[in-house]
């Protein structure tokens, strides 16, 4: 284990994240500047000169090898991303208004998992620097702090593909161009693109800069977190929803479809099942919602507004609500559901198990079928034409396996530490799915859309948590990092 | 496809199945000369003629080629167990009192596939004959009608295993002589002997004759019907429950071991991975519960009693219980659901994703992690010392995602057929869960212990049954029934 290349990669990354902080105190230095009486920079001065303080030692180390093998790469992200939410807590400790040292870890890692799970009751009293931080927190999780590390330093070491590879959804990583370096500036130019274009549909939409913008960094990593505490709702605005619900959808497409869009092969871009999958489950899931629903909103204007957003919000796994779909039928509960444990496309910015991994697990059940009934035929699984390694397919069926070991250990912590009447199996199974597919609301009253997860002990909240950097960061890379076995020939003289 | 062999076979079985219905006859007949004016012998005597009618041609035909193959081994099985259900589903429908013929073929299917979970809201004032066959289907069931079929007619075809393997729970199917109709007798002489000796032992707990009988044929197939509205409590004999309790443990275990035991390898026998696992989760569970249920009964004897006999119950899926554990808190239900998808052991009478397969499963998910920290070793999976091939460690996957897949699936469809109040996520849910697994109640108000599945809708039985079946036969013979290219080739004529 090369310790000294993973920790001069984490020293570049937190001058990153020091830059990327600065944006907050520009808002800070803005809204004070316009009379807001409750703006402080300190919250994020302080974890800025934290984070240089460490980096200038760590950029500093001398490193003789600089080839990143897979396991380097897995263990180099997932340290790199708790130690990313520690920092990115602070402002939020130092605020001090958000409870304990556990519950700042909690937003801080809900916003760079891209979860959107909140402890918060009251959001909208918070000081607008804090809430801008909270919600970039989400743009910057979403595309991956390393990826743009890798766009910002060509030169981060070689096969850095492994770093992207642990960092990027999905169960293969696909290379847009030859160079790693040029393929991270085009995904993040897409990104900033997108984005920008949602920025300025919202103002058109009559949303004012500071929620247009918000809402969009929120929107672009699929994340959820809202300055409302109403989320969407709280708006009332129709054609932001719109906007918003057309977003959502792009943002938890691959990638690469917008690349191959941009430079014209349309017709490879289109001939992606994974895409065809994910756009057939988002009309049947409306479909199925707004017939189940329609007797609740009476009009099918609103029963189409309420399903459209929702079932959207949820398999991209944005979190973002405009309706208490707590209140729907257990149908439409099972439906969503469906929707989170799916989840976005592999190289989107949404999380969940993901669709390709679900048409690889299709496809290997219906092969296993064909197996039983023609035993002497051996066929090889394909994707959109393309043979899928052997390898690949049993890492998805054990990366399938893992999450619902995981699902159920966690649900198992969660339900002994929570006794409370609230406290249900339909509230704990699916918080844990929620977190740990990066979604935010769960069903059920305590942590739905119109609820929070406030309520939860301390040690719940560290296994949600723990569940949502696991999920953002599909499993191993976290596995690996507490794996004892990774550390055995670790040292810093090597 | 070799159909005329499968319908032969069919035929052969059938008059199995008329032979064991007289049993019935014979209760009624006690019970009509001790003066029950409820009892009637129409019940039996109409489909056991029907049987005979039907079981005379089909082995008359003429079978040139006797070999089974896998996959005729999975078609027999599949089309036998469904017929079977079908049959023994006649007694209620002649009786009247058990609804309409989805009603009853659900209560025949639950009675074979080992489920017990019952469409009954009243139990005790029926016949005592027709509760006597409801509890007789168990014990069917729970072994196998093919295993015996294979004891009685050791000329029933060349590779028989392949039917063995079909019929008989578990990832792979153990051979404990070479000969496979020796094997099936040592299995029928084992199961007869403990169903024998839980008689006598609940006999001199105190209950009656009748009432030990039912139990110790619902405990030996891990059914779980019983002729109490309350089931076990319906007696509040604390030392019944203590022998069920010992009883369902056992009927839990691989019945190889047993061989094992009686030849005297016991060395062979105990060092048994799966075995350990199942004792372990057993007590684990207990203890958990216990502490979780303790403030509820206040004495150690108390919970103990509950929570030794409900997770016994779950984990081996009988289904019985002694008390009403909708009650208990969301960790203990939790600690249930964890039993009842973990299961009992291959080649016991148990169902549900059985210990050696969430073995198998645990140790592949190792295995991948070791892949990714040190990619060059290349494993093999083990099991008690001996290599386990790497077709039977993706089925096993495969048949963990086609098992949570058809979960989903059939949860869809009684979701969005059960539109009333109490059929909540958790309620749908568990029912699935627990009908696929074999165990027989559910979590939730609804099918819980002191529920019924009597409110669900025509087409919610119907799907629940067809689970109950494909549970009991672990999936793929099911499947392979009803794909298309299982029939391509079939014709009478070959």
């Amino acid at each position: 284990m090369n310790v000294k290349l993973i920790l001069k990669t984490l020293g570049k990354v937190l001058y990153i994240q020091a830059a990327y902080m600065t944006f907050s105190v520009a808002v800070s230095l803005y809204y004070m500047h316009h009379g807001a009486t409750d703006e402080s920079l300190w919250p994020f001065l302080i974890p800025i000169a934290a984070m240089l303080a460490a980096a200038v030692p760590l950029t500093a180390l001398k490193v003789h090898n600089t080839i990143f093998n897979a396991r380097e790469g897995m263990v180099a992200v997932a340290l790199i991303w708790v130690t990313m939410s520690v920092f990115g807590a602070v402002p939020f400790a130092i605020h001090g208004g958000f409870g304990t040292v556990i519950d700042c870890f909690f937003e801080s890692a809900s916003g760079f998992s891209t979860t959107g799970a909140s402890i918060l009751r009251e959001i909208e009293h918070l000081p607008k620097s804090i809430l801008f931080w909270r919600s970039a927190t989400h743009w910057l999780g979403g595309m991956g702090i390393l990826v743009l590390a890798l766009a910002l330093f060509p030169s981060i070491g070689e096969r850095a593909q492994n770093l992207m590879a642990a960092e990027s959804p999905g169960p293969t990583s696909e290379k847009l161009t030859a160079r790693i370096s040029t393929s991270s500036k085009i995904l993040y130019a897409i990104y900033t693109g997108l984005t920008l274009a949602q920025i300025i549909c919202l103002l058109l939409a009559g949303l004012g800069l500071y929620d247009a913008v918000v809402t969009a960094l929120a929107t672009a990593g699929t994340g959820g977190f809202s300055v409302m505490n109403a989320s969407m709702a709280g708006y009332s605005n129709v054609a932001a929803e719109v906007v918003t619900t057309v977003f959502m959808g792009l943002f938890g497409i691959n990638f690469t479809v917008f690349f191959l869009l941009i430079t014209g092969q349309l017709r490879k871009a289109f001939r992606n099942s994974e895409l065809l999958l994910y756009l057939g489950s988002i009309l049947g899931a409306i479909t199925l919602i707004a017939l189940n629903i329609y007797s609740m909103y009476g009009s099918l204007g609103e029963t189409l507004r309420y399903a459209s957003f929702n079932a959207v919000s949820v398999i991209t796994t944005t979190g973002f609500s405009n309706c208490d779909f707590a209140r729907w039928p257990t149908f439409s509960h099972f439906v969503l559901v469906l929707l989170m444990l799916m989840g976005a496309s592999a190289g989107s910015t949404g999380g969940g198990i993901k669709g390709s991994r679900v048409l690889i697990l299709l496809k290997s059940v219906v092969r296993e079928i064909k197996r039983l009934v023609t035993p002497k035929r051996v066929s090889v699984l394909r994707m959109n034409g393309k043979p899928v390694p052997e390898t690949t397919v049993t890492n998805t069926l054990v990366f399938t396996a893992v999450y619902a070991l995981i699902a159920l250990g966690a649900t198992l912590i969660v339900s002994a530490c929570e006794q409370a009447p609230g406290y249900d199996f339909t509230t704990n199974v699916t918080a844990i799915i929620s977190c740990l597919s990066n979604i935010g609301p769960a069903l059920g009253r305590v942590a739905g859309p119109a609820g929070n997860y406030a309520g939860f002990s301390q040690v719940s909240k560290l296994v949600l948590s723990v569940c949502m950097l696991t999920g953002r960061l599909e499993i191993f890379p976290m596995i690996v990092l507490l794996t004892p076995a990774t550390w055995k020939n670790a040292s810093l003289r090597k």
